[in-house]
């Protein structure tokens, strides 16, 4: 798994206990997710449309700088399968792990198209 | 299962396309839940520790209103778990749903604390 | 009154002095009276345009789960006035209480509609 | 009337009809009828206590710069009520007026708390 | 140096330790640059282009008040150089300090366009 | 240079023009920066100090996808400069060029705190 997006706990991403807010890292995620999706599908209309269980090993306190892991899993004819896992990053402590997010690769018009993709592939590959 | 927060989708709530934003979702789902079980549990210390398989069966665009439901499934020890059902509030199409969602009690010392309930109370039985 | 929308008071939403920043409660009663005028005209384009004398009774604090409440008090030819109060959930201690919040009807066109609302209506019973 | 704080409307501040939020302009107020305040009074801890009847007379779209104005309406013992206008900066027409708003002096032991003050002060006066 | 906009430092604008979040700051700048410039070019369409060496003086902590400062400092054929300071406006102590930031008129195609403008003008004069 | 965060240009990230914020985009790169130096100094407690010229090369807009790159230039005594390059991850576009970001250490007293480190450490190394 490679981690790429990093967060820095700042007062605004905590609830009212002063851990990180779950529903902050929940956003995070999906938006970690969708990135990921478009720049492998190469389309920017993406939909999550399925997560798997989420299991909150860890929490994150202020000040903390945690990173966002995603690997593909699987690649549907028009979805993509990551699975997720934060941690923190000077401890390397697991936060959180999701198994299989399912992304959709949208059309046009809206409605679920192929993306015609098998397999990661890398941006600098392709320019 | 009872709704009652409600939102309102604005532009700060839409992703890229345009939709309501998967991860602005989950961050009201999960706040949902915990202020659910702080007033049911009578303890302001509560953590999200679980959140089983969701479901995206439809999205919302802007100025849609939308509302939470949550429902108690089972009183555990220091646990409650809940269930959730979001759906537009004038169509009662549904949007999401998610069949648990265990949050956990914590003390004072930050460890997990046996919450002695195992029933939902109504806030005005108790005044 | 029925209160329906929840909040949870996070550090994000308090003022310098800790306590919960008038302003983002007064934000929170234009959004809920927004979404209820929304569902009893059956129409998205809803303007405040005027909000009676605002009483801050109580504050809040970081951890309180607040609730908004909101109930009808007239319906004009293209208006509906509302009345609203915050309380805490808990305690049942009032917050504010606002006795006219003037919502407009407005067309396609921008300007004022009428909405041919009498009474309040029921979701449930349009379905 | 001194006009200072400027705001440039982007799309994070509109309503799902595409005009400035109202929920928005109210928390922009009570913001800079907080810190009003604070210089004058010279204590950081006020709250807003009452804000009397607010007449929305225009709205703003997105790119157009407003600017708030407050006025200082009378000294009591331990509060401070100010009028607000709001107005769009190039056109100079007003968007909201409030009379008054009574914002109150607060002592370290979170109560009321007479300030002393009974008259504008400037602050390159006192230093 | 004409200061106008002020803000109140509430804990969403803290970093993780506690003091004003630089890129908070900086948001804060570059949206009163902009704003100056829309009203003294007349064009709601205008970016930034460039800013010179940027020096944090001294922080500022939760609760205090700040006032940022804009000059005109040379009107180009398409652009608008400004000059910024933000000072605590209680102890007028610097906070930082900008010499140089370029704003380009754009057109409505998108690209550069002349302004036309050669000097400060005041909204009171235009009406 | 090595590229890490990547951000999503949402609605919410949109400056008045539909293109992205540039103060945003500061706001973006100080974070990356602070947290970078707090993983490189093993230190939370880290603030900016200067930044040198900032150039717009070109921006971005909604729905792609940008990644923020770092890249240490001097281990100072108590400070560590950085580079910094955001660009669109699609393209490979350049958006905006820093040279030097000056972060500084700061002791548990508040105070400039030399940090002991001279060059590049990688966390799982340290473990």
């Amino acid at each position: 798994m490679r981690f790429h997006t990093r967060k820095w706990i700042k007062p605004e991403d905590l609830n009212a206990n002063g851990t990180l807010f779950g529903g902050r890292l929940l956003e995070w995620i999906d938006e970690e997710a969708a990135l990921y999706s478009i720049v492998q599908l190469e389309n920017q209309k993406i939909v999550t449309k399925f997560i798997s269980e989420i299991d909150f090993i860890a929490s994150a306190k202020q000040g903390d700088v945690i990173e966002i892991g995603i690997k593909p899993v699987k690649f549907g004819k028009a979805s993509l399968t990551l699975s997720c896992e934060v941690r923190n990053m000077m401890t390397r402590e697991t936060i959180i792990t999701i198994s299989n997010i399912v992304m959709v690769n949208i059309g046009p018009d809206g409605k679920v198209l192929p993306h015609g993709k098998t397999q990661v592939e890398y941006v600098k590959d392709r320019l």
